[in-house]
């Protein structure tokens, strides 16, 4: 049998459950750098036990991989990018997934380097650069840390000195160093998720809505509800990135669209996305096998949209600490639920799974996905 | 955490690996009972190594799920009865299943039973009853195993009394029991999926058009090219054989369109189906996840067809004895291939994989679908 194509994935979470079924259909390997009972892990994926903070684990991952990528950005990128002067392939590159581990960098490298349009940003070592900052800006700020943070960790929104202060001491306490941007008024947010094979081809998913619940991705809805000037705007700028940035693999990118009219870049992943789940069902591909086919250097799939309409919304623990697995019935009930759950187990605000609907209509998706969401929530 | 529900299926091949992807997005646990590099051993399923034909290990199989159920009918059928009646759930019943296993039963229930029109068939036990039945329907008659056939093997096409006594002897040396049936004129052959809940929930997936090459499944492609009236018949036979028969499961009904008018049942299985592996792109679910939910007693889902057309086309291993995952880069280059490969050894006539295409028509589709496995297959 011909031996099959091994690849590295740093992270056994969710996402890398979801990816483990696609690379089934492919009959692709995938090896998961993770912990024993991580989402992958209990979806029967190959399990490398380890920390993507240790070197030498991921060291030991390159080398059972045919090609290294990602599932989340919290890794040791200085041991990366030795990996990658050791010669091991690794994508996207320690250059590009750079732009995620480090937010301030990611801020700096779009305005200055691509030219794209960002939030005001500027660092904030200590509370006189952070009132300085907001002396333009006004208040309130956002103080972010660089690097670590996720779903909400990592960000607070300053009302005035007082909080900033004690944001920067919160910081000081887990060793974060901290940017400050402006608080864009939002008339909504959006994201697209674009691959880039090495071959040098390039697909882009089509603009979703996303909606934020406590800084935690929570409701995408497609096609989003936008003009046909921003739309285009989005996948253009998502072209032009992945191709300048040399992007090998897959990339979510997260927008703001200001009250003002300007569309800013809130943030790059390099990786699956939250906001990427409902193209499993809505689009001709999913985001997890373009992710695989991009890493391997395969032909990408065509994205284009299937359905009238589709809406994801996540499900998250309930704050009585039980178990939505035990409402997986009355969720389905819900005529066209499509229910992933991701094996976790349940704590008062933990992502354990989603739900996606397609639908003649936005709204009609939206609502029936909410009420799966609900119920398994156990709010239904 | 809550105990995750444990399904037990017998066998571990292609249909388990496929159940597989299915249940991983339930939360299920899915529990195989087959081989170490079994196809769905392959995808990481939880394995209990042993044989369907072999009391204990159905009964380890039994003891360790929630649920026993099938992905074949190659099983010790007493074995079943007697974990059925020591109060093991088991979805389809032994009663149910034994249509399945044995083909001359299921003749004989349908037509006597239940009313429903089979081709004209009678028991074999030696020549004498072949020519017999053959003075009543002409030859060429079809000689068939009444167990342990399938894609085409335990089938022997008798010209004249020298095949039937030919095909006799080979059965003979397997220790075969055979029975006879007219060979059908076909204006084309359909096949559609039913699944009924304990609940007493049923739910019908639409009609396919099937394409048979050398007895094995090649080709599937849906909307059937058949009358309303066909497909509506088609339809309420599936439903009500389902009720009938009170299946708890899931149900392919293999339909003869015969030039003369009649529409007859080919052949019940009483698992997953290779008529129904297109639905996972073109219907709204999967029969794969269908399966669960109805031997979970679980609320079914909605099976409406949700794109213009779909055809899937069987990869086979090919002559040459080479592996169609080598050329998994080609077969990706073909707009929309939706390609599974099922982890298999490559040999010649071997199922392998399928490709599955949607697109605005038929032809398209089923073009394009040719064009990838082909390309697989290594005749692109």
């Amino acid at each position: 049998m011909t031996r099959r194509p091994v690849v590295g994935m740093v992270g056994a979470g969710q996402l890398a459950r979801m990816g483990w079924q696609a690379a089934i259909s492919l009959d692709v390997n995938l090896l998961c750098l993770g912990s024993a009972g991580d989402a992958a892990d209990l979806a029967g994926v190959q399990l490398l036990e380890g920390s993507a903070r240790n070197p030498h684990d991921l060291r030991a991952l390159a080398e059972r991989s045919d090609v290294l990528t990602f599932e989340h950005e919290l890794v040791d990128l200085d041991a990366i990018r030795k990996l990658e002067s050791d010669g091991f392939t690794v994508r996207p590159s320690a250059d590009v997934l750079e732009l995620a581990v480090d937010k301030f960098h990611q801020r700096r490298t779009l305005s200055e380097q691509h030219g794209v349009a960002v939030p005001a940003y500027a660092p904030a070592p200590d509370v006189a650069a952070v009132v300085a900052f907001a002396q333009q800006s006004g208040w309130p700020v956002v103080l972010k840390a660089c690097s670590g943070g996720y779903d909400g960790r990592g960000v607070w929104m300053c009302a005035d000195q007082a909080a900033a202060e004690s944001a920067l001491e919160d910081a000081l306490a887990t060793e974060s160093v901290l940017y400050v941007e402006e608080a864009v008024d939002l008339s909504g947010e959006a994201a697209i998720i674009v691959a880039r094979a090495p071959s040098g081809e390039i697909a882009v998913h089509p603009l979703v809505d996303t909606r934020q619940v406590d800084g935690m991705c929570r409701e995408v809805v497609i096609p989003a509800r936008v003009s046909d000037q921003v739309a285009q705007h989005a996948h253009e700028t998502a072209v032009r990135l992945a191709e300048q940035v040399g992007l090998e693999g897959l990339m979510a990118v997260e927008l703001f669209l200001a009250i003002d009219g300007r569309v800013l870049i809130n943030e790059l992943a390099l990786r699956t996305h939250n906001t990427g789940h409902l193209h499993t069902e809505a689009a001709a591909i999913s985001q997890f096998e373009q992710h695989l086919r991009s890493v391997l250097d395969l032909p990408l799939g065509a994205t284009r949209q299937v359905v009238p309409a589709a809406a994801m919304v996540n499900v998250v623990g309930p704050a009585d600490g039980s178990d939505p697995a035990e409402r997986l019935a009355a969720a389905l009930s819900v005529p066209d639920a499509h229910v992933h759950l991701y094996g976790k187990a349940a704590r008062p605000g933990r992502k354990l799974g989603h739900v996606t609907v397609c639908a003649p209509d936005y709204e009609d998706a939206l609502a029936r996905a909410r009420e799966a969401a609900d119920k398994l929530e156990g709010n239904g």
